[in-house]
């Protein structure tokens, strides 16, 4: 309480591959966060398992393995040779390691970052996104649109990735606030992948 | 507090495969909500488990132990070649993912929702349903009828399975509730699933 | 508080193989109660395992696992070619799902039904039993014979099964509770197994 629960600083000009920028909502406003997965060496994998960290609350946690399970069918239907996520094991980190973190609504992020990872390519620059994922694909509103959209032009975000459900919120929004942003509105995880990947 | 529990809106016009329609009873009045279940890809999978997401309580968790042991008899009997949960790993979750919920309830949906996804056959349309199971199969009595029926309009269901010791409860509701909606009464999840798929 | 923590309604008129009434103890007075067993349908089964659902309390979890363990020594002394409990995985669970459950008296009782689903035989019909199982097969006084009494008139059971050291306790009981219910003492499971199976 005090200062700023996420950091505002970009850590990455050009995100790496297996890293999404996602968009917070504190009690002090907006905040962007990053959402790291790598792979964990091992010399036989049976079977991928997902690991996390970063203070995640248990609502985040259940967000991870949904996010996860989904990543892992999209895959499968996108590219069935790729048997990455069903033989390697990733650990999800987002920092800052000591604020606590929680809520539904990185869930369409971590998906971008698992499957960055899962596809050795990178998500397109200046994107940002937030969203509940169902585990069918489905993306559900979340709060904190201006506080949101404010945090990720502070971070020179030119494009949002909203749930189609919150598209009243960004109408309502006063222009200087919407200025330099293109918001992308989606009701599918298919439709925010049109938007995150090159 | 002040904001309903759980969303009314529907996500999906027609139910995938998977995907069953309950109905919760929560301080605030009834509501809907979607039981999801889709299988987990992986290389080679020796006995299928569940895992479970959705913020759910101890009696909720332990309903979909039930229904997941219910389900694999019932697919054994009803269909002895088809070895899906057997094999396959499941994940169930319940949306919204920051809402908590709990109850035995769902048990009925739940059972409905991974025998479609064991059967590749989605749901009837406009269907939705409430009631707990036991190991054997009996539907034990709900509360709520009323909030629930309220609930089930609301998101344009016109087909709803009660357990049969609760017909008293719907037999007592006014007319302007009750229109619209046809009620099946049900003893055992033999009729449940008679009702729940075409 | 203010309504019967067990349901007294019977589920089934006739006993099916793997269930066995019990009679619980509350601070509202006596209840009937259902310990169902199922099977778990698996590919291939190393080794059997019990679990159990029904909110059961940490001393009734022991139980069932004492339970199982004489429940296995009995068959194999029994009927020695019967390898069921060796090679299948249980599942027991005590309706009403969101009902929390206690106490070491349903020993013979889950003792009977896990007999019951391995040997494909259901019990005797309109017996019910209340008795905490040893190891060995000591059967140890309970508490509430007036209530259980009570309880199990009230859906129409004619026998009862009462551990030996209970006995002053019926015979202190008014006619007037006694009438229409044989009691039958017993010291040890075999005493048990001769009342409840046919």
């Amino acid at each position: 309480v005090g200062k700023p629960v996420f950091s505002s600083d970009r850590y990455y000009d050009e995100p790496p591959v297996g890293v999404a920028m996602g968009l917070a909502w504190t009690e002090l406003g907006g905040q962007t966060l990053y959402i790291e997965c790598t792979s964990v060496p091992e010399l036989k994998s049976e079977a991928g398992t997902l690991r996390c960290t970063g203070q995640m609350g248990d609502v985040m946690k259940e967000s991870s393995t949904i996010a996860y399970t989904y990543a892992k069918r999209f895959l499968r239907d996108a590219d069935p040779q790729n048997e990455f996520l069903q033989r390697t094991s990733i650990h999800m980190h987002i920092p800052e390691g000591a604020t606590p973190k929680d809520g539904p609504s990185a869930g369409i992020t971590m998906t971008c970052a698992i499957l960055s990872l899962a596809m050795n390519k990178p998500l397109r620059n200046n994107v940002s996104m937030t969203g509940e994922l169902t585990l069918t694909g489905k993306v559900l509103p979340i709060g904190g649109v201006k506080e949101k959209t404010i945090a990720a032009k502070r971070s020179m975000i030119t494009e949002i990735v909203f749930p189609k459900a919150n598209q009243k919120d960004w109408d309502e929004l006063p222009s200087y606030i919407k200025d330099g942003v293109t918001p992308h509105f989606v009701d599918t995880f298919q439709d925010v992948y049109k938007v995150a990947f090159p």
